[in-house]
């Protein structure tokens, strides 16, 4: 199981900045599978992650698509717009968790961050 | 309300791996806190978060232990050690869900991300 979390790096967000919005993905994407198998069953393996690129608005809506078609969970991330970026801007966008093998499909192009 | 992420930076470790820290303390910090109000309050806001510098693992050791004695959640994340860290390094902290202004008490030395 794993939970990939893909954010845009065409924005020239910092290092924090980037890591807010990956830990708000993670949150609602958990949040968004409590209590069901998949989640218990990533929680049980200690909750693995992986962050992944993505190089535009266009391409991050593309991955979600395709994510979404092939039934898995897809959380995207709106930032408020309070630093760096204009509000309503999607920064982030988490996958699963789900089976890596299912996630891997979708994401298997993507350089780690 | 906000949620305090504070994460070591003296590992050298890169962007991903650091969202991926901090990601893993967020979740953690929203699971131990599920159910209580500060949790609710803190998502009812859209999760504020900040994520923080820490120079050392005393450094983060010391801020988790200033925050637990002011009564305040606090989550430490020990890496897996797959990457980058030997295993059961502890990497970030998370402090909070809480008031903004109780977890300001702790952390208001310490610089952005």
């Amino acid at each position: 199981m794993k939970l990939a979390l893909v954010v845009r790096t065409d924005l020239g967000m910092g290092r924090g900045k980037i890591a807010a919005q990956v830990a708000h993905a993670a949150v609602a994407a958990t949040l968004a599978s409590l209590g069901g198998p998949a989640c218990y069953s990533w929680l049980e393996d200690g909750q693995p992650k992986v962050v992944l690129k993505a190089t535009s608005a266009e391409h991050l809506q593309d991955l979600a698509g395709q994510a979404r078609r092939a039934g898995l969970p897809v959380e995207l991330v709106r930032d408020a717009g309070r630093t760096q970026v204009q509000a309503g801007t999607v920064t982030c966008c988490a996958i699963g968790p789900a089976e890596a093998a299912q996630i891997d499909v979708v994401t298997a192009d993507l350089a780690l961050l």
